[in-house]
């Protein structure tokens, strides 16, 4: 198994978790994708978020999905397991469960429920003492999933208190200038240097987040290969040519960022590439339209062509 | 096993999870805690609700304390066990375990992510799927704490699809315009009449309530001999009589109703009295200061006396 | 005019404002409102809140009305008005308004666009600035309403910053824990001693408030005596007494604190004491059903008879 | 003064209102901007929305600006003005403002308070009251800023109840269901056609707007050239054009419509084309670091050698 650590880098990719047009667990599709994404560059993985229809599997199906994941990529890279929970009983089941099974480590959103400065900081004091210290675990601020809002200041906060939190998850958008706040304050020693991976609007602000001192991506976009060739060419320094291979995905990676009908968007496209069997979602989930299938081959298209045009 | 459907009535107390001093499951105390609530006459107790520290349970410790429970019940009155979950695969599981136990049925509040009238109905569908044929259910209507707001026009629409919905666990609070108006739909057939149990502030408009219709009281008070006396009297149409009771208690009701630390002074009052052990709550969870305890204390002196004066 | 400071006590009532039956402002009732809060005993008048329908007045009235408050009240007591507002310029407007007609300060909730810590902060710096150093002003702690959650450290730090906030009005449910914390920090020096008026629940927890520190209540109950009493009652040490008289208006303070008819309760109430000569209430507002009218009369007859009982 | 009507199409902008560096309405910027957009082709202007800055204007400086906006229109263009208030008196106070000054009608959003169906269909019907039966209105649909969410159903209400409701800012984002299910029901002839402009993530979905029935967008890019030009390649059904000048200014159009800091960029960019002659944003309001101006001044370069390169 592979360690999650601060010095995470590239591109861990929110898993879909693939159904049969019947809605069982695929898990020949599952494989596939393990090596879809190993194929693509991916340097880690990321299991049972939202877009993992976490909610929708049984405690032994989840247990089965994260098993089949992790047999597939035989430690290759880590694979960090979405952990957040109604309670913190559930929680440090979840998080024993998969640690067992070999995963990395855990990741961690705040409940709507709390919502002040001193709320926030208590809520992960109890999150350090429920996980332990032998989980890794990541920090997840999208407050556009969980209502709360966390200031640059709560998220120091939380860093110093927090040894084994190794990796921020940064989907607060725009959050441009919190990133460069953060990170200008782990340079000055202030806190703990982590990983930090955006998600911004699924992964929308790349290039400029890059620039800001990301380490990488973590997101779901059915083109894995675009983050992990743009942290490749930023990574060399060739900055113009990150923007280039970023635009040209653009237009579809804003179709598939949007709320609710996204993960339809995206089984569809995994499915279209095969690297899943069926874009089946479990209910209650989104539906495509045939405008929407229409608008979804209009953009791959003319993102086909684009790449070919930029070589 | 006692059944619940539309005809019940009376006092379903939300019951409190009892826990050691070290913060395990208290079974002994369980058990005179539901020997306590027998004896004050309720009809029915609800198991696992946020009253209940649901989310502070493991897995095998709710199966373990809903199982004692049931056993020391022994069939008199319904269980009822709250099954709000964050997806529906969650809810499926813990529903058919603790009706395989011998629940009499379960209890489910929309999740905050739901808004819209049509979303709010179209939950309840899936409610209706994910519960099945056998499992009657109580629909909870508590905006505090789900921030779901549900109009009377959205209630009658779920009552109209929802041919197992057999209670609505009141808790709009003001509400009594919304109770009135669910009362009179069903009196002109509309809607199929349920029984309504009303926690509205935790009991605080009982004796209104009461006139408007509703059948009893879901709430978790310290003293459950006040809602079974309240309705007692009501019943035998002795109004001013329901109301003289209600108020005697209504100071004491209203401090516990306080928000958070509300289930360490309901503890506190279960321990003094003798019911359970210890007034441990589990973490995270509100402690009183010498300052509450003082005031809870003057508060049970008064009220004492009040009721000595009533007769 | 009657100075504002931190020295404040007492009851400041939150007034209604009286309008025809035809709905034009009743200033003949504007009138006789001072008088029967002056000879009530309050302590000063607060004009203009969310219980004044500020948002249904035209900006001529809203002067009209503070004009004819001011001329009745002539200096006798302060008076406070709502300057909350969408945004700081015509916070400043209305704040220079009332303030060249003689109010005494100004009462400011936060905006629900204000969410974590810092923004609470940076907020009151702006309020700060735009209300100058010559209009004392007081700060609204009302989650309910703004849905605002301000922690005990944001109010100190608040505090610290704001040498012309000279009043707390303080409405977060259930606070008594902050109000102990909030006299603890100025009792040691941390902060400056700021006059706290409360407000919970429409003066729900008065007598336990007057126990912790709070110097009197600034709320709007039909039935301002009672606050006035109770507040006499305890300054005199007398607490059972301040208790005795709370609890024989308790269950029709908690009435009229239901949200939303709470209003038409209110005025309904005052109508009937001859305080004003209708209960009309400005579109779109809550109406009383025949139930409620039934309701609110049984409530009034109950607590006269135990008013001549405590004697 | 030309109508406002459901005929209305093409690129309404969102109009900056301009300061000098000292704070100051900048009423020669104010023309400029308009000759601006004159030229550009726009057709239609929208005052005083969240984007103008309208909460930091005192009631004098609104007028001051609607007038001599509509003084240098000239009647070209019909000029809409956001009349969303606090409260229904200042609503009306400021709708016969602009219309007498000669607004061509009034957009209204609703306000965070109202949440259920039936509470934002009474809101309108408020409003219908409120405005009266000479004002054109634009129902503005933003969740994200008002967090109300009103599904299609209570849109369609809305429409119907509404004879001058004569266009829906469409804002929900993403929304293309929905603005397809809302042309499909006008198209069957249940509701009145309304004109529907979109503002979806500040035009970030335009294309596919357009091809899903909408008749042109309502935002505020600072480059309203792209809509427009976007709007006539569509007209002319030239739709890989319309995407290939959309696709061309996408990275920008993303960058400006960042919450909060995207005010600042936008009056970066006009002060840069020479549009206005200061980026003064008034307080509270975003500041643009040197990483915001690197990033921008990038994306203007790489924007210019897009469009050369498409001709």
């Amino acid at each position: 198994m592979k360690t999650l650590d601060t010095s995470a880098r590239g591109v861990y990719l929110i898993c879909v978790t693939p159904f049969t047009d019947q809605g069982a667990l695929d898990l020949a599709s599952t494989d596939r994708m393990v090596d879809f994404c190993l194929e693509a560059g991916v340097t880690g993985l990321t299991l049972l978020g939202i877009m993992g229809e976490a909610t929708k599997l049984t405690a032994d199906e989840s247990v089965q999905f994260v098993k089949q994941v992790l047999q597939r990529v035989q430690g290759k890279v880590p694979v960090v397991v979405g952990a957040s929970a109604p309670g913190f009983a559930p929680m440090r089941e979840l998080t024993r469960s998969v640690m067992d099974l070999g995963a990395s480590g855990v990741m961690v959103a705040p409940p709507a429920s709390v919502r002040t400065d001193d709320q926030i900081v208590a809520y992960f004091e109890m999150v350090n003492e429920t996980l332990g210290a032998d989980t890794p675990w990541v920090l997840q601020d999208h407050p556009v999933s969980t209502t709360v809002q966390m200031s640059t200041s709560v998220i120091l906060r939380i860093l110093k208190n927090s040894p084994r939190c190794v990796m921020l998850k940064h989907e607060d958008c725009p959050g441009l200038a919190k990133l460069s706040a953060i990170r200008a304050a782990s340079d000055r020693g202030e806190v703990p240097r982590v990983s930090i991976l955006t998600g911004n609007g699924g992964g929308l602000f790349l290039p400029e987040e890059l620039s800001r001192g990301a380490d990488g991506a973590m997101t779901g976009f059915a083109y894995p290969e675009m983050m992990v060739d743009v942290c490749a060419a930023h990574a060399q320094g060739d900055v113009e040519r990150a923007h280039d291979l970023f635009d040209a995905y653009l237009p579809l990676a804003r179709y598939e960022q949007q709320a609710n009908v996204g993960l339809a968007v995206r089984k569809y496209i995994f499915a279209k590439r095969g690297v899943i069997a069926s874009d089946a979602v479990r209910k209650p989930g989104p539906k495509l339209s045939a405008a929407d299938v229409a608008d979804i081959e209009r953009l791959i298209a003319r993102q086909t062509r684009r790449l070919a045009a930029l070589g």
